[in-house]
């Protein structure tokens, strides 16, 4: 019997922040679901060519009063990129704390507007050291 | 810049319960990591043919209080299955409550140890509505 992993799905307080933070990553919107009854927004996004691995945004129109500010219990969703420097550059440009910089050329982690943990690491291997992100701190925990 | 999904992390508290639940749903371990000095182990689970979109268990040796009995934040994993009426019956010969059961013929829920959503998805569509499904009660949340 065969089994297929589809997505993950995560909850978001501020679907406009949270959707406007996953485009900064390269993902765009792939199909939605508005439910006028059932007051919520079901939104896919994935990357070019990666549409079949989409993050689900489930948003409740009357909000949510049970998401936590954090949550432990999720570990995080983690994508690879062909640029780690440009794309934690990018981000940063636009706004997004790198709680984990690339120091090893390697591994960066970000926050969603949700305290959602994303994990970014470089194909291939490290790429060499190089400033800012050699000698940048981490921020907060992800 | 090209940006492709991995893999979804989740941490688990109790180890062999979890991986005993993954391997129900047809998954087995497809790499592991254990850390003796940080005493951690990772471990990656996927089905087979789906190696490139495991889900990654991080279980703490000594265990994990931060850990929440629930998480609302964290939605649900999503699988494909051939068939969701046999592999409903076989997680409930196994123990496993079936949360939401597939009255539709088209989509359960269960949960993990951990309480982590497991949605599961008929692949091409709703299967004819069958006993003891289709009269089968909801258990819980999910």
């Amino acid at each position: 019997m065969h089994l297929k992993y589809l997505h993950t799905m995560v909850r978001v307080k501020d679907l406009d922040a949270t959707m406007k933070f996953f485009e900064l990553l390269g993902m765009r919107e792939t199909r939605r679901h508005d439910s006028e009854s059932g007051r919520f927004s079901l939104i896919f996004m994935a990357a070019p060519g990666d549409e079949d691995f989409p993050v689900e945004l489930t948003h409740n129109w009357d909000g949510d009063e049970g998401l936590p500010s954090d949550s432990r219990h999720f570990g995080h969703l983690a994508y690879e990129t062909d640029d780690i420097y440009t794309l934690c550059q990018h981000l940063m440009d636009n706004g997004v704390t790198i709680n984990r910089p690339p120091r090893d050329g390697r591994m960066a982690f970000v926050r969603s507007p949700d305290n959602i943990s994303i994990e970014l690491l470089q194909k291939g291997g490290a790429k060499d050291p190089a400033e800012p992100w050699a000698s940048m701190e981490n921020t907060g925990h992800w």
